[in-house]
């Protein structure tokens, strides 16, 4: 995704000894903005995470796992594109120095930028070979008329390992939107392989197809689908139309409880996974990562709204001849606000990092924090010298919970009923997101100090009778509510980067079914500086009754690593934010608990994190 | 049309003073390419004609009619595309000093090259609006692999009364050719409107449609057609393919007897037009003025082979729910070897000039007289400082003869049987092809000098009584042949520019029915300098019996030009090139007969022709 408000301008470099005077973290904070350029550059990087050296980040894009060295290239928008490579999904090694670029904007068909695309690992003559949105007109929006060319979907060959991608020397391979077709976007080609179409379509098997986002003007937010057309002498130059795959109404939702979102007006980096259980197959199910533009009434031309980064599974079939997707589930991929654009790709067994985890094929998703709402914040980035990071890996999968048979798991949710199992209980199936298993394992294995709070019943907010002597873990943990939650007003949770000065409370208020995080008291630089996001983040979240009894634990895996912050509750549900917390001291974490009782299960938490960035001058 | 050997660059500079030391014409010539720049400019210039101030000129292309002023836009290639207006198609202004072009490569879309397009005078909000090849890459041949994109159709829109033609902000109208086709070429758009094309396809009277001229690989030559699509709304961003119009196999011909060159392999700045015995009408014949590319055996890619400026007639209709074009008969609209991409307007019976000379709606076109064979040869194009000229403009129509009705008259050629008179006779239709005729009339009644030089009878070359002062001026003449002429050696015509070192043999050859331009000896300075081509011009006529007895007789008019010679005989054959005649006084003029008796008409010469740019600083 990108829009008129991307500026693809560089940030001003980092400086390495950006003050003679260090930050004093024990005083209250000035006007950041009138700080030094670089001068916040530590203040909130988190250290777990991929981002580039310096400047902005835009999507994740175009990851891919090098059929010669079996690393995992993970990239993303950045002066162009760019990106390191990982060998275990924990660290990661800058293709260039200063995350240079690998490809950029400037050329005949990109003269003004590059836009989010995807990589065939055996395209060209068997190279990795970038399918991606080269734009030469902006603004690009679709509250606006959309310009006739600014969107064309074109090719690069990987050269060097993946340290630079060639421009082909010829012009566009999807030149136009389907003809005639009004559309509010056309990008992000997402490129896959599906043995279902090519039996249906009657293709090759092996055939490539690609999902094009983006929408219709006055109908909808649309996927197209493209097959690779011709044989290799073609060089993947043609991509034959094969229609309207998924198409939704304008301004309507799945479900409008909002269980996922809104479908809004124009999608975005739409991914194409096949998920089972285990994580990726050719014979799982359809799962579909994909963003959602829309905007509350009325709509204002350019004014960028709302985003939503959703997940959904459904079947495909032959629709009066043409191939149609038909969603079975939808949901959230991060309920954050800063959340959008994630990246994924199917990540081989045979990976680099796969081979020494023991992992199967998996889908491996990236989401995307934006640091200051796509340009419309006006937070300190030259002072901070960096904006926004992409969270931490995920692997989809599809999970399944045997729950008890009643409304709440019959409600058109973010799951679906797997099985009537004729006992009173229903299997649900819904979408799995976990922490990419080789880096929960290195948090855990690689930490500095284990803390470990004991749980038990309570009904008042207490702090752990130890803190954290940084800002840098994961906490697990787990909450029982009781089984007659529904009706009452409790709530409950942790409070985190917690101190004298500030406090962020996350919780779980049963009766409204969402996770919360309350950010209003995050920041001492909130009062001092503008752009300092302190809005409530929330999402919706269902506790389903469970047979035998009582209401499913509500598992919180929390990753606290500087500036970001991630909530994973029972491998489903994810909400990740910017949390600004300004005074060292503000380190503490508290159990939160109002309106009741509830039983917390032991809290561990694993100081240190892992340096992603070890090649890095720090 | 253009190649690989398109340069685009500026040719340099003319200075109005070359040399202190002026040319002498009556001493043998140097070798010219040792000459100082500009040097030559005045040497072959052609004061009649249409040709920029300086430097290379390339296709003609882009005519209109301004339909507020009612001038007549002749434009043609010259660092993008430039262009003079007329009132009278006698004297011509440029738009811009110094022949400066309204449109110039470098855009987005355009990056490379400007090629040949077309005007809607009645385009966007009612302004003349140009739809034109915009070229992203080279080379472009079709002995080569099609680069895609390279070559894409695009809308500029008049600016300044036609002083500058303003790029569109957005991308390709026509982006790519139909999908999955292998062109060879895909280029040279030409719009038009067509009522029986609006009726046969139910689409809105006066929908403008397009030809885009080309070919596929190891098919043959092609023309594709489109139409405007959607509404006033749309801007002319929307073109709708209508399927492959005319199509004929690769390296054919109409029929092998070259009565029409070859169709060859590609096809290049296809004309539309409705002809009848008036000139243009809605509901005339359709005839197409077309280039045609093909080469000799071996084809060695891109070497420039032939090409050949081809009209055709013919009836489209729906074939397999496709509209396509069949023709009925098939020409040279030129059989100079030099001339090619010719191309034409409707001028309507409105504008300035036909009011003036109370015209109707006429097809004027205007061939292109290659300079240098597209760059082939290493004629001194610095020394002269300008590189080809266009031909004079010409009124197509649809021309009638009654004939005997016998083999010759029914063989398949450049005409076709349009009535069978049952009384012995035929009437063949076939193209007129006349000077346009504000010119002819200009050159007559400005002229300086009339020469009228007796006929009769003759058996042997003569000398005239008279000869031109200058080699400015358009001589017309008759022949008639005997009507055993046929099983003879007998050819006749004339000698002119002729002098103790050169002379130029233009003459019939009955038996071979062949006009022919010998220009073996036309030029003294072929022997000092590369690139004075002094190869033969050959074209095939046939002079039918028609009845009561005798064959039709070849009038000629032959208008010399300095270095422009054009051949027109009987209002439909015409053999266009350069003779670059070197000395002052190769100026006489003779009859030419060998092998038997002709019969001569008066010949009458006007001397002076007229100066076409009477703005210009000479």
């Amino acid at each position: 995704m990108f829009t008129t408000f991307f500026s693809g301008s560089r940030i001003v470099r980092r400086t390495h000894s950006p003050s003679s005077k260090p930050i004093d973290y024990n005083a209250a904070p000035p006007n950041l903005s009138t700080l030094a350029n670089a001068y916040l550059y530590d203040t909130w990087r988190p250290k777990a995470h991929v981002l580039p050296a310096y400047g902005q980040i835009g999507d994740p894009c175009m990851h891919y796992t090098s059929p010669s060295s079996g690393l995992f290239h993970v990239e993303y928008l950045h002066e162009g594109a760019s990106g390191p490579t990982t060998s275990d999904l924990v660290t990661y090694t800058d293709l260039k120095p200063n995350s240079a670029p690998f490809i950029r904007a400037g050329g005949i068909n990109d003269p003004i930028a590059v836009f989010d695309g995807s990589v065939m690992e055996t395209g060209i003559n068997g190279t990795p070979t970038l399918l991606y949105t080269s734009v030469s007109y902006l603004p690009i929006q679709w509250t606006t008329a959309y310009t006739k060319g600014s969107e064309t979907q074109y090719l690069a060959i990987e050269r060097d390992g993946g340290r630079n991608f060639t421009k082909l020397a010829h012009g566009p391979v999807s030149p136009s939107p389907p003809f005639a077709v009004n559309v509010t976007g056309f990008r992000d080609p997402y490129v896959f392989k599906d043995p279902q179409i090519d039996a249906l379509l009657e293709r090759a098997n092996g055939t490539w197809y690609t999902l094009i986002s983006g929408g219709v003007h006055g109908s909808g937010p649309s996927l197209f689908l493209y097959a690779q057309y011709g044989d290799e002498a073609d060089a993947f130059q043609k991509w034959e139309y094969l229609g309207h795959w998924w198409h939704e109404g304008a301004n309507t939702t799945w479900t409008d409880a909002n269980w996922a979102g809104r479908w809004g007006f124009n999608f975005e980096v739409a991914n194409h996974a096949r998920l089972d259980e285990c994580g990726a197959s050719p014979n799982g199910e359809i799962v579909l990562t994909v963003g959602a533009e829309w905007s509350y009434d009325p709509i204002v031309p350019q004014v960028l709204d709302n985003r939503e980064m959703l997940w959904v599974a459904g079947t495909q079939s032959i629709v009066k001849g043409a191939l149609e997707f038909e969603p079975s589930m939808a949901g959230p991929l991060d309920a954050g606000r800063s959340a959008y654009a994630a990246a994924g790709k199917l990540l081989p067994a045979t990976s680099q990092a796969s081979r020494a985890s023991g992992a199967p094929d998996r889908f491996i998703t990236y989401g995307w924090l934006t640091g200051d709402f796509n340009g419309t914040l006006p937070f300190p980035k030259a002072q901070q010298d960096w904006t926004g990071s992409l969270l931490l890996p995920r692997e989809l999968s599809i999970g399944r919970l045997d729950v008890v048979d009643n409304a709440l798991a019959r409600e058109k949710g973010s799951w679906r009923i797997e099985c009537e199992n004729g006992n009173g209980t229903l299997t649900l199936a819904t979408l799995h997101q976990k922490i990419a298993r080789e880096l929960l394992a290195a948090f855990k294995s690689d930490a500095t100090n284990l803390i470990t709070q004991t749980g038990g019943a309570m009904s008042s907010s207490n702090l752990f009778d130890n803190s954290p002597r940084s800002k840098h873990y994961p906490m697990t943990a787990s909450i029982i509510y009781p089984s007659d939650s529904c009706n009452t007003c409790i709530r409950a949770g942790f409070t985190i980067l917690y101190g004298p000065h500030e406090s962020t409370a996350i919780y779980y208020p049963f009766s409204n079914e969402s996770l919360i995080i309350d950010r209003s008291n995050s920041s001492a630089a909130a009062s001092t500086t503008p752009g300092i996001n302190t809005g409530l983040e929330t999402g919706k979240l269902r506790l389903f009754d469970i047979p035998g009894g009582g209401i499913e634990p509500l598992n919180l895996t929390i990753v606290v690593d500087s500036g970001v912050v991630e909530v994973h509750v029972n491998d489903q549900f994810v909400l990740s934010t910017w949390i600004w917390s300004w005074y060292e001291i503000s380190r503490d974490i508290g159990f939160l608990v109002e309106g009741g009782e509830v039983e917390f299960g032991e809290v561990r938490t694993w100081e240190g994190l892992v340096d992603a960035w070890p090649g890095r001058l720090s």
